[in-house]
């Protein structure tokens, strides 16, 4: 259950109005790796938390901060769209084309659907979908896709705050990428932990590996040709897992035959020439 | 530029039709996490590819060999809708409601849309959308997801297996389940290189600290009442990076003030009162 | 800012493990008009109030009962998936198609993607999308808008309150069901609230009513040959706004000419004959 | 059935082309609340119509009323897009970055994909999808979408008149404003005489009181810390279906324990420590 | 302007409710190729139609039939849903599991969302759409995208028609399936008028040839090793729009350089070692 | 199983570059028709493929081809996209307006989340989706699928060839535009050779003719009031597909009765008013 009190978790107060950068900022509230994102992926593996209670508090701690820094955007986002477009400005279009061009980068959405407020939109206005967000009841899975989240995240903020020159917004955003910079520190932590407790660093840990087709595990096949990707870590050496060592194939080959599938029944009406007549 | 020659990678021959699994295998071909996603994802990354080629090169290397597990999947399923529902079935189903109950299980455009093909869909029938990759030109962030694909990826086809008797089924999926193996070691090779090199973590890795909240960089807020998540890794010793320590914080509050939004123009028509009325 | 604490709102155990009912329950957890949307509808409006206080806070009081809600659905439904699809049923299925036909009434996802846990999606996989909630910044609007959620929301956890036979599933629901009634008093209050205070129904209220073409504003035009229409309250006597009567069309006809629209430009290539050719 | 006849139901005739303003326009008829919307809306609760048939006609009446909308609107923005992009514009837009930012106003799909043509999405590109609309066989909650619908249609059309300074679009817009206000007493007396009749306000109005939990039926729980949503009319006083009153509850307490998951069977494969181990 | 009459363009009423099948049919409904995309792509292409109004009215003739197809396969698809789940089953439900099995076969939405009434969705439930439509402003390629449509929607009416044995079901689909016939051979007649007329059957017929890159223009590169395609009628002789003949190439080469990125600027981010280092 | 090569299909070098036309250039790579799609339409009709290998083959070679097509657009967009927005522009972006405007042509996400990449997104930013494909088993629906999108992608191409004054994307889109010739032209040769096979025009061609109802099969209904339609190839004179006369109705009539859904059982809380009370 869940309690919500009127301040912020920071201070969220751009210091002038910017429609233009509010249709930007809202890549990181309602886009693909925005803050609705991690809200909704920590909090559904929280509450789907089947293991050691630690893991389920860590995600409920981190899911319930992110409710907040959605509250903090929505309230950004509302502020920099104050007066736009403003009626005086709209008189303007008509006979200065340069302001006219500055209003189109606005979302126009920001205006005519919800009257200059924050949306759950990315910044070209792709309404939020739950495709973004992962949790596979696998922990260590699980925390990848947050730390993959939080990377994406802090690099996104990182690009809008060099986008803006707006103190009070930069104040906002030096927190958020902070925070990115915690969280990102605390799903290494967690995941380091479960590798080293679970003595494998391959999801899942626990299937057999004699299951697997153990020759083709660790090899790398150079299918696009040209072998600089011959010369990383991931070629040669040591495997991650300590369980091998990789394997560059310079001219991989296949392993299975050419497919011929079924004929259609005909039911299936595939135009396709009885087998006596082809 | 690309090539194909018709023999798959590997086998791809189910024992006997199954069209109720044929549904559920969609999801490692179209889903979320399916060879769509990782085949679209690498091979963005590798056409985007702005650093030393040797990366470029490992995206275009496994982008293109999930092109081939697509193909992969995309034969096993059309096998194993062979001859379904076939029209003694049909028959069969309006006299006996087990049959079909069994034929119940079967995703109906595998018939009625795709003639017995394999589908871009998961294994509820959602389509495959963009929305589930990632390509952001950053190495680090975009590795791992990468990772993140790989473990997903190798946590569902292990699922799958477990769901199947079927000996050619099991088969194919062992090679799948090496070869995620295998990437989730590459990826992981790629990261640490990176990170070492980088001499640090965090996401992107070259943005100035200072520039940051560094006060709360390494907070951990308790905001989930109950301290389990207190005693893991994430909550106490040196961070990730190196470069602090982490601090639980058990009684986290705002740094920010309540908000209070500008009313907003008259032209917006929101249905407040005139500020003299209030 | 939000805290979480671990208690649940209300009790969410149901009797025994159930996945295909898992399956319908996900409706009102994450489909059109499931907890999620009403979650976030309320949240936005909440951090996009411009306008009194007392709205803005209701939004918030109620929005916030709604994460709690989230939980407590995807607490009921992560138990409902209790040891599904159970390694014994498993080999159940195999000689058994009864069994095999029950397990088909799961979602597949529940098991391959989310590990037996909730998932953001509706009762038949799609995911959930913001598509679904509306918050326009005006606030009859948006109550209204929250009044017809409420109404489908309680009408779907009614229907599936007589799906299910389960007392613990029923116990959950009925406290849902009650607090619906709830919400659809208040929001039904609030609106009343506003209709009475602007002396009109009409949103926007503000709109000067001589800008619109008033002669065809209570028009009812009977487009759908029949007058069976003409029989309701919608088609005669006051209007509901108080001011002026509705007027029933039973032969209506265009107000406008055919249109004919220009040529395109060849630059358009629209295969069109060129007009001296016509 | 359905028939056509080629005059529009209202002129739609703009003074000059805008392109900018076409692609704003689109809001209205391929938005969540366009045209597009409400005649799928309206159609389908006609078509399923299994009450009253005069209910079934007014849905029918209104429903085919927006086919003629949405025609109206798509006349209307095929026009606004005449002559756009100009190929001497082009030639100008090399020289002339005012000319080249009015041009990026444009959707470039309404030349690109439509070849100067409507297309059935809203202002920032977005596919109409069918996940705006409600039919849920309860007249009630159906006409509460529909007044929704409504509601938010008028609003939006109203924000695009103030945002026009053409006269064509200003009279088209004035007529479709117009209906607006119509369908909006027309669902509002549809909605009264099935609340009348019902003598309940509570969607679905059948539904035994005594199988909910009554006791929080009317609660308003103060979840939001700070006592503003208390001086609304939902707050205390007589409930709206006048069946009891509004309570305020200032320090909500949870009603149900602490969650605890069952730990997941081992084929779910989810890191999670052994029982004995923890 | 449109008017509806409340008789069908055909009779639509099975001969007993079947849920199962509801949900089956649902595909040619609300599905990529169903009713509700030739009614929306015919419509717009007629709204938009600038050239020679009798292709205009063609698509409008055409398109309004298309509503009627709606309204005929909802119709039919309530009736299928009628009594279903009904109560005694539902009872029958706790001890049959072969009757549950059978009810698992419905779209769980058919009774939770929409109340045993047709929706805007396909087989699997994918709400409907505009992604699936095409109207480019170009005649030829727009009727292309109709007959491909119609054979796909004939394709699928024929296999649901085979699906079924219920006289009254399979009556109603003789009667589309009719029609399909029609819309093929009308559209086929206006592809085959278009191009005559343009002596071209290249979309779009006014580009001139001399503009592209004419060399490539009728090659078949065997990118897919193995010369099985070869044998057709597109690897030789002459090319369908008469201007030239299919040249087929065993060996296809790159005429392209291999590309080299340049390397991202500095506030891109992109963990990239700087130049030097490199 | 595929291999790569590093040499593109052909050059993919812009003289300068120009972020907003990268933007628009994305609707050829990620949109409704552009490369991803016939890549994967392809590539899905050729895995699936049942017939003759010939047609497999084909589809293989084809979609093969379009792979490389993704990556010379992708690999064009990037560089359109060098240093923008630079940090100069950025700086001047203040001072400027009408750069500013400019800058306002971009894509936001080729900054904030692709990092100057291209992404598989159309020119407005949705995301590619698995619902803009076809692939029906059925080999004649499917090639005029085919020919649809080559019809389409090439009309795309030729106008943003005319959109664009950089030779270099000329080069580069002159040698699409002679793909899609070729391709337009394979297709359609494979069409013409399995109607002269088949004897028929009508998908699917192996339907019995007397199980449809043939009285209406060709009839065009004058359902768009006034004839224009009459005068074209497709209302009087032999069907296309030899085996009948077009027949052009003037005055369509139903033939259908007007349908009377059941009443819902009560269990659907429909707001009926009992039978009785009617």
């Amino acid at each position: 259950m869940f309690y919500h009190i009127k301040e912020l978790q920071y201070e969220a107060r751009p210091t002038r109005p910017d429609a233009a950068y509010a249709k930007q900022l809202q890549e990181i509230l309602g886009g693909q790796y925005g803050e609705i994102s991690v809200m909704m992926q920590y909090l559904f593996q929280g509450f789907n938390g089947r293991a050691d209670k630690k893991y389920r508090d860590l995600c409920l701690d981190i899911g319930t901060e992110e409710i907040g820094h959605v509250e903090l955007l929505a309230t950004m986002i509302a502020r920099l769209l104050d007066g736009a477009p403003a009626a005086e400005q709209e008189a303007a279009y008509k006979s200065n084309p340069v302001l006219a061009a500055v209003m189109g980068g606005m979302n126009p959405q920001h205006f005519i659907a919800s009257g200059l407020g924050a949306m759950p939109v990315d910044s070209v206005g792709n309404r939020w979908t739950a495709s973004y967000i992962g949790a596979s009841g696998n922990l260590l899975a699980d925390f990848r896709a947050n730390l993959t989240a939080e990377s994406m995240g802090r690099l996104q903020a990182v690009r809008l705050y060099e986008l803006s020159d707006d103190p009070g917004v930069k104040d906002t955003l030096s927190f958020l990428i902070a925070r990115d910079t915690g969280h990102q520190n605390q799903w290494a932590a967690a995941i380091a932990e479960l590798e080293a407790r679970e003595g494998d660093i391959v999801v899942p840990t626990n299937f057999p590996r004699e299951l697997e087709k153990q020759a083709v595990s660790y090899d790398l096949y150079n299918l696009s040709r040209g072998e600089a990707s011959q010369s990383g870590r991931w070629a040669s050496g040591p495997t991650m897992d300590g369980k091998s060592t990789f394997r560059y194939v310079s001219n991989p080959v296949p392993y299975g035959p050419k497919p011929k599938l079924s004929p259609a029944p005909l039911y299936v009406h595939d135009t396709m020439k009885p087998p006596s007549l082809k």
